[in-house]
């Protein structure tokens, strides 16, 4: 777990996740925040993190800002593989009314799973000589058809359908990378208090951002096509840690 | 079931589907095949099932033209609503080598979800005041995620992630549109001796069409946001009408 690159990591879970890893990672780590700018908050953990946070321009949703930041991870890295890659970068929008309203699916599936599979592709190359080829996907519970009358209520079937596809590129990748020792599996990383999640939200960014990390650091083969719910203590009715129904 | 629309209905199993659905459908019925074009077999079919088997043009890769199919249908249909709308036109595609190289990932959601979605938006003020309002997607095997391992010989990532995808839009459907006496669901057709399946198939093109029109005709509200499995006697092992998991 030396070095990690988590994309979408200007704000939110993606920015948390790069602050925690940060202080895990060992002294001659490297942490790098891909995002499509620079936030304060991102310059600030750059900033007191000396050498130890990197950032790269990376917009998930150019395959030709993929390929630029490859060359910039390539060089902030020198010798060093890449160990671990976050898919955090999405986007989620809503519908008014019912179904048939919807008019956000192809940006949805543009962003949340053609991006992924972009980025994913991309840094693949850089993470052949790990020893421990992590790839995971930010995906959500509002993925997961079995459990779609429970959340029936949120406004965003794009978002639901576009995390479905997700799930199952992640299962695509798990199967066909498998024999050559990569982990791939994709995340519900709660409901957070995100700009996205809302102040009313179940979680905040640190609870959930921990909650990440700690299936990652202990996600092996096992662990490979999965979909993985987080644990957190005293919300174990909703966060237990289990393998998630697609 | 009086009146039924499917799209893709030029060849295989949207053709055959055609073709047993006239044998069906009562003395004032009507099937509507919609497709891109007329094959001979479908003239054939139009022609020898007077009054009973109608065309429409329909691409549902072009929104436009899906709307000016839909007042064509209406005009087929008079004052008869839409009872039955099967969505069957779709693309399949195969990736060479490992998922990376996967590069049809937007052709496939285009034309199976999106196309999809256009299609059943479209018809829906169509089946308003039909007493059966049942609406199929035509999925596969292949887009099941609990599933895919046994799959993963084929060689068709883009595919299967866009089938996963569409029975996701199908299960918003099926939520959204319940109170309003709906019935969607997905099937799984089973892998049949089409142009797309080729001749080691497990099945006939029309031991599959019977299978699909059986599930449609015994679907109620229970089988409502459901992927259903074929059943086929003699094939229980693999085709025993059971619902699939996503």
């Amino acid at each position: 777990m030396s070095t990690v690159l988590v994309s979408g990591s200007s704000r939110g879970l993606g920015l948390e996740l790069i602050k925690q890893f940060a202080a895990l990672v060992p002294e001659n780590g490297l942490v790098i925040a891909g995002a499509r700018w620079r936030t304060a908050e991102l310059e600030e953990l750059i900033r007191s993190n000396q050498g130890r946070v990197g950032f790269v321009s990376l917009d998930v949703s150019d395959e030709s800002s993929i390929i630029a930041s490859v060359q910039e991870v390539k060089s902030l890295l020198g010798e060093r593989p890449l160990d671990i890659l976050i898919n955090c970068a999405g986007v989620h929008s809503d519908t008014d009314g019912k179904v048939a309203n919807m008019d956000d699916l192809m940006r949805q599936f543009s962003v949340n799973v053609l991006g992924t599979h972009h980025t994913i592709r991309s840094f693949l190359p850089l993470m052949a000589t790990s020893t421990e080829k992590k790839i995971v996907t930010i995906s959500s519970i509002y993925g997961s058809m079995t459990n779609a009358r429970a959340v029936a209520f949120a406004p965003c079937p794009a978002y639901k359908i576009s995390k479905a596809a997700l799930n199952a590129l992640t299962v695509q990748y798990a199967l066909s990378y498998e024999d050559e020792g990569f982990i791939f599996f994709a995340v519900n990383p709660g409901w957070l208090q995100t700009e996205m999640g809302g102040e009313d939200a179940d979680l905040t960014v640190p609870q959930g951002a921990t909650a990440v990390v700690n299936i990652i650091r202990a996600a092996d083969k096992s662990t490979n096509g999965k979909f993985k719910n987080i644990q957190v203590n005293g919300w174990e009715h909703k966060y237990n840690g289990s393998d998630l129904a697609w």
